[in-house]
């Protein structure tokens, strides 16, 4: 007879992230497991928010602006799977995401352009912050006011450990994208490699855990081989994801929860991170990598998601001509930036700050779709915000109305 | 009161829409109007599918390996909306489109990588092609069997015309492309600049269509000032777009009308293109550029759509990692092509060719989403299949089951 | 290679509908066939509104309120499905629905109580009539001035006809009824017996037809053997029937096309009423009646469906305590109304009439839920009106207006 | 600052429900308020399940079989809202609902005909149960396998306190249905009238809980006044509840939690029934029963739910025409009873027993509709079953598969 679920695994709030051995925070094939959980099994998983606890319910943006960007990610993991091969495809089907009842709120950041940066960092180049107060599945903030909206509450990150094939693929190709960039970028960071400042290995030993801070993946990226920090807001309760296994055992590994997250997380600390606990159940389709073609991640969201009618998304058109009036050739990176300034300068207008938008659209629910792609030189792409997250009329029909929306947290 | 609607314009199948002076295809403020509609009027329009009946419903891709590229977007207009004056929004609400009765059908096409390309070109560089009947609000192909989908019916193309200001700047940028690429990639098209070959300039005389020919811009890309071919899926019937207002009475034309596409459109003539009728109601938002803060399109898709629940949409990821192993840095375009390829790879197993799945990608309603852009060097973009369109289970639970699906129309 | 779809029979404007050979107003197995149609076949097939064009576009209720209802619903066909026998369940795919171009309108209508009735006659006793112009997917209606919504445009009518046995099963038990009743409620009508008077029996000839006068079943009530009239607005476009097949040839008819409906169809005339083509796609499952166990009419809704966020329906209770303070005892129908007269007494302090928002409540995109049916002595049903249908704020939050909101064609 | 959500009363697992002062099962004005809540502010209410704990986490019935339904819905409460006064509407915002995290299970019952019945007590008179487990936002049942759904999780009862007056009329009105149906239905129970056997009254003293255990209402059915046991399954996570305020403080109750529930709860004990910790932010809308003109209670939904696309229902119809061939005149309860049983009917082909349908249909996320309400004499109304809940499939057009399917718990 089924009871009460599992914890896997605790956190601290008491002990430092980076004495903890249950968290680690680079991808290697070594780093000791701290667990076991068996195929049909559900578990709950308790994880920090991404800084480790860096960041302050407070009213100021300086510990998002002093943010020390070498402690970060700490996941909870990694988890042996029993009986996962390699070539294996875990099943991990997520069955809530809360958060702590003593924790019941979460941040989104503006980092400053030298201390992290975000998508918009030319145009807001100093930090900020908002902090959000949960109430059940909603959350609002003294910092944004105005606006209200349910959670798709989410990890940005989950993977199985890379083998050690994948890991040097992957220390190799970023390794010479750096090596490229080098001399046409200088002074850009452009990828990081493994640095053994701050690396947390978990449960290994010395000796084993400076090889791992030596040659660990850096956690910030996805990597199309496991996942990672994908930060997809729709693995969220009830979706699946099929994650290939590398190593056996596959060393499952989660961490920072999202309350909510819009399309594309724009201010990079811009999903409404926290801490919090994950259930998950877990299942493996052997040899699936291959009785599947499922080289690489694939996923089902879930049937629960915040649900508004189509037409009540206000949509943006960003294409790939910038705000200097330059032209780029099929870049949709730059055209969904466009789309977000287009969002933000219509918003400004009912009384919000830049930084107060440029926090919401990286947190709340809204859409980032790639329209057209094929039209040269110029991709297409849209950013669509639902007009119910907010408590007033934000419609074009309605002429604006400009109302006082206080100010987001920033710096002194 | 209200009756019958108005057809503002009709087009022939039976004169050549290079001759057909309700039609042309460039962007110009000179183009001479070809009828004037009222705020609150509801009207038809008539279009050409958007390569003016280049391509046959037949079994052969010949017809879209030798296209002209020079004779297409044939847009029906421009229409003066009365009272229009530049620095207001036109409301652009779709009210239905249909296929004309006598032309049930409409075609997808990949083009062949010397004559047009596509997103995928590298992969399937030769011409192919589905034709799809249309049944009703469904379409299926004796190309691509198994499938069988509605169509969320949209127009490619809509846009008022540019003012003389807003012309200048386009060709100034779009020719700052060309010049600057023409050393680091030579032969390479970055961007099509005016030609006067096969300009359609509608019912100006000869002095007027030549000096619009040398200066009236492409109609290939969609731009930030006016929208165009945004090929954007959502606005389709129900759908309100407001339209910046360049030039006295807008001068609005529309065209390149769509049975379905999906996010991307990736083989470029990737939609399921038709001929085909739309009905608009316009309204004016008098000097809304300034007023609402829109400077550029914005719309609220509609309330009816293909609508399929969360968890039924497979998702595949795809990052900033091409296919041969180079990491590029946040290229969103690159990512996404990385997810197609993963579908494609996916759904072959199930007996499909790559072209075929490639031509699907293109036509049904896939979600192509910005997941994350944020993680230094990779986007995260996903594409999600809805799997109600296929008529046997691709999901991964299920060991799939390689069937006889045909092949798409190929050259000869 | 497939076509133009078949039109499998046509109707006239010019002619009277009891004199058109491919209609009848009875349900007997012996109305000659007048066509056939193959498995796997989509045809199109014309209907007229189901009064029979009594009904007209102008401002005056005197035609409802004169309407002849030995008149109505002259159903196109029967039609044979090739290979269709007895036990077999003919799938109905509904694959389009369109008004005719040259009658772009329908009309709701509020039957006198002594001409027809209603579901709330008691306290709407007289005619009156609402005329809706159809716009593309939308509708609006000069007599209820601020609404306006897409159709989930579908047939109120849809069967196979009766064996001999089920027939004289339906006249056996509809006569029980109005025996039993006769007593009990005096001069009320409690069903449609079998009735010359204005009998149609398509193509029969004159022995045969008084025959199936005398015999046939009348239209009003759908019946559980073979659907009928049901009334169910989610048969729409996309949807498949499973109808259970009695006679040999299914012998299939349809009619009553309704623009749009809202769930119980409050008024009786109480769908958007228009005259159209359907397009059908039809299949059989041989022997389904027993390897599916489904001897009753069963279906799936289609994909595509006006879509308003569920937080969008503002939704009244009602119970089965009647507006006199009766109690009843467990009965739906007396809450269902309860349910829409608190509707109707809640719009009216927006300046529409009881009659206005009767008519609106009837073929609006409202939802009616049987919420909980077992809690003594009453049931509990609810409500649902999208407030997006309405191009002014409903919302209880703020305070309500009222507004000149014109009125409905009364009788003179 | 906002920080951690009061708990504004907690209830016991070791004391007996009748000895809390926290709970009552009456509705009456003079029941002791127990607390104070002030608009604006959220607090976590815990609930017992509905039956106080008769029911056991087992694989046997005979707890349902044998249940005493005199000691049922203690609800907890009632709260006084600051400010409150009559003619006041109370906005009920309900933020969460979630079980104890030592209880992560709930139960749904078939009660024996002769002690409690149901919806289908003709078809099934004994009892029965199947256990649910809770994994996340998912349940399951060890009763019932091969289905998985998540749950639409929301209070069966929530209501203000009556005014005396208010009292009177219910005690008036279900009176006379009583007296009236003693005559005619000797020995059935229309109503249950006041009755002291087990009455609890919360803090009230002994001689005021007297005289509330002889004048309070019994709390079995919803009422128009208040609401109560509306068993609304959308009134879930997000919904507004606009409640009518009879008396001064409102004295709001609530309890019979849901983990799930379909529409109509057909087996009586039929929703996922279950103990647990609601989460309620309370507003005023002051005179709002007149300036808005709302008596009785209202609602909108939350904007998340479980989502499945419309085309995933599989939907039967049900008419006034009962399983023995009985016509009825425009009842849709027995419409409603025939759709339930062709459920049934249907599904039992794939291994399941009619007992472990008639629980599932009362507790999985199916749909009630009124479809038609005025086509004399059969209503039609239709009962929709999201295929997606079972993991095999269900459509009709693949060949039913028998399977090995369990049994529910039954009686010894």
């Amino acid at each position: 007879m089924p009871g009460k679920i599992r914890t896997a695994q605790t956190v601290s709030f008491d002990v430092p992230a980076s004495e903890q051995p249950g968290l680690h925070n680079r991808w290697h094939p070594d780093i000791p497991s701290i667990g076991s959980i068996e195929p049909g099994e559900t578990v709950k998983i308790e994880c920090l928010d991404w800084t480790g606890g860096q960041i302050g319910n407070n009213d100021s943006a300086n510990d998002v602006r002093d943010v020390d960007l070498t402690k970060i990610h700490y996941l909870t993991g990694p988890f042996d799977i029993e009986g996962a091969e390699p070539g294996d495809l875990l099943v991990v089907n997520i069955t809530d995401v809360q958060p702590f009842d003593h924790t019941p709120w979460g941040f989104t950041g503006i980092f400053a352009k030298e201390n992290g940066g975000g998508f918009l960092d030319e145009h807001y180049p100093n930090a900020a912050k908002a902090i959000w107060d949960f109430d059940g599945i909603y959350c609002s903030s003294r910092h944004i006011p105005g606006v209200r909206f349910p959670g798709l509450i989410h990890p940005g990150i989950l993977g199985c450990a890379p083998s050690h094939e994948v890991l040097a693929e992957w220390n190799r190709r970023e390794g010479s994208l750096v090596a490229a960039g080098a001399a046409s970028h200088p002074g850009k960071i452009l990828a990081q490699l493994p640095n053994t400042v701050n690396a947390h290995a978990g449960g290994a030993d010395a000796a084993l855990a400076a090889r791992i801070a030596r040659e660990g993946a850096r956690t910030i990226p996805g990597r199309p081989e496991h996942g990672g920090n994908v930060d997809i807001c729709n693995i969220s309760r009830g979706s699946k994801t099929y994650l290939p296994v590398h190593v056996a055992g596959a060393k499952f590994s989660v961490g920072d929860l999202h309350f909510s997250q819009g399309d594309g997380e724009i201010s990079f600390c811009g999903a409404i991170e926290m801490a919090g606990i994950i259930s998950i159940r877990f299942s493996l389709i052997k040899d699936g990598m291959r009785s599947r073609a499922v080289p690489h991640p694939v996923f089902l969201p879930g049937e629960v998601a915040p649900h508004y009618g189509p037409s009540r998304y206000l949509t943006f058109e960003g294409f790939s001509v910038d705000e200097h009036g330059g032209q780029h050739y099929m870049d949709a990176t730059v055209a969904y930036r466009q789309a977000c300034l287009r969002a933000i300068q219509y918003l400004k207008q009912f009384g919000y700050s830049g930084e107060q938008i440029y926090l919401l659209l990286s947190c709340a629910p809204v859409r980032g779709t790639i329209a057209g792609i094929v039209d040269i030189p110029n991709v297409c792409t849209t950013l669509g915000i639902p007009m119910d997250v907010f408590e007033f009329d934000i419609s074009i029909e309605s002429e604006p109305v400009k109302r006082d929306l206080g100010a987001c947290a920033l710096t002194s």
